[in-house]
């Protein structure tokens, strides 16, 4: 797989891409990641890439020129363009996976007040991480080509992500490590029971109490199995009994 | 205001802190960045931050012990501790300007399969940025850092902060800068009326139509006025008689 993130502060990207994982994808040649920086094809005498906007309003718009010329030189054709945006489509760990259909991905970062909307016309996706504003695409497009990145075959173990939040559509469970006890307070007897059944038991109740807690709305549409469903029914109780405390 | 990130990757970050609003920040004096490596605290005499989880699993744990002696060294006595964690709270809009509110913010971030669970009753908070999993927290931490600082009094003009999408409570309306002509594709002609009042009119109701469109969960809770409950009707009447066609 081959991303190129398009940008006009490719010296952001040095650190995230000579760090863990990445680094790793990168030196196995298995994901093939480059930064293009848009400002480098600017026709303007000023080396300007973004301009006022037309009605008014504050802050800049980056120009269609310098960005889609940028665009148009390093795509290739199978190339599948995303555009980085707070008004996109949320991404999650589904539109991670899908995202792995394709041999190239191009990822273009914003900054300033914004794109000149005729921009969309040219790319295939516009995506959002979340809910907030930043300063740039740039921490967007870190975001997606890690999430992507760590899913490419042979980059981690595939083990390792099996268990893992939003990949079963439950919070993790907690995890616990050595020592036994510290400043009191200790792991759970079960996990040191070596009993892999209650173990596994454990694990999932506390799975779906931590979701039901904190992100009830990623049970809204779960199809509970027979064990999930008896759990939950302990789980009100739990929780009931703990308020009438 | 000072915000501290706790990690593991410390070179991770200075492309970030040397780039653009963070840079400023810096600079001016107004946010003060560092990073502290906790790997540096570690008694393993192998320099480890992660052991095997009890009960078994796939994956490493950060263990209590060198994470937490690196936040009793750093943190202040007004110090809000957030940990980054894909089952932590979500991040958006208003969790930023409420951590305006604090002068002192130090964030951890994680890394290998995850925290071991007794470091959560040394926290505040537990933040996640959305529903997707990334190799490590540093991103997490990057974003955080960068939507709090952006709002800083003196970052960057309180005006160009106020129409931007989340603010609203829409998605921002699509913006248009020169040429007035791009590959055969024009400019609205009321953004070069001149026309105040019917600019903010076209603006407010392609916000209005921009959000139906992408994000309608937005529009739930919203309280609208009268005039944008007038908009609404007639934007459902556009999207139905295109539909028809």
């Amino acid at each position: 797989m081959r991303i190129t993130i398009m940008t006009i502060f490719p010296e952001m990207f040095e650190g995230f891409l000579n760090t863990s994982i990445i680094k790793k994808a990168r030196l196995k040649n298995i994901v093939d990641i480059e930064v293009a920086d848009f400002r480098q094809y600017t026709l303007d005498k000023h080396n300007r890439v973004d301009e006022y906007p037309f009605g008014g309003g504050q802050g800049m718009v980056l120009m269609c020129q310098p960005l889609l010329d940028c665009l148009r030189d390093i795509r290739r054709e199978n190339s599948h363009v995303i555009l980085m945006n707070p008004t996109g489509q949320q991404f999650n760990q589904k539109k991670a996976h899908q995202l792995l259909d394709y041999d190239d991905i191009v990822i273009i970062c914003g900054h300033y007040e914004g794109y000149d909307a005729r921009i969309s016309d040219y790319v295939d996706e516009e995506i959002s991480i979340g809910d907030y504003i930043l300063t740039g695409g740039e921490l967007g497009a870190m975001v997606v080509t890690d999430a992507v990145t760590r899913l490419v075959d042979g980059v981690i173990s595939a083990d390792s992500t099996v268990d893992e939040t939003f990949e079963t559509g439950l919070l993790e469970y907690p995890q616990y490590t050595k020592p036994v006890e510290y400043e009191g307070k200790k792991v759970p007897d079960v996990l040191l029971s070596g009993h892999h059944e209650n173990i596994r038991k454990f694990r999932l109740y506390e799975s779906l109490k931590k979701t039901y807690l904190r992100r009830p709305d990623l049970l809204e549409n779960r199809e509970f199995t027979p064990e999930e469903r008896k759990m939950m029914r302990q789980i009100r109780e739990e929780l009931s009994e703990e308020e009438a405390e």
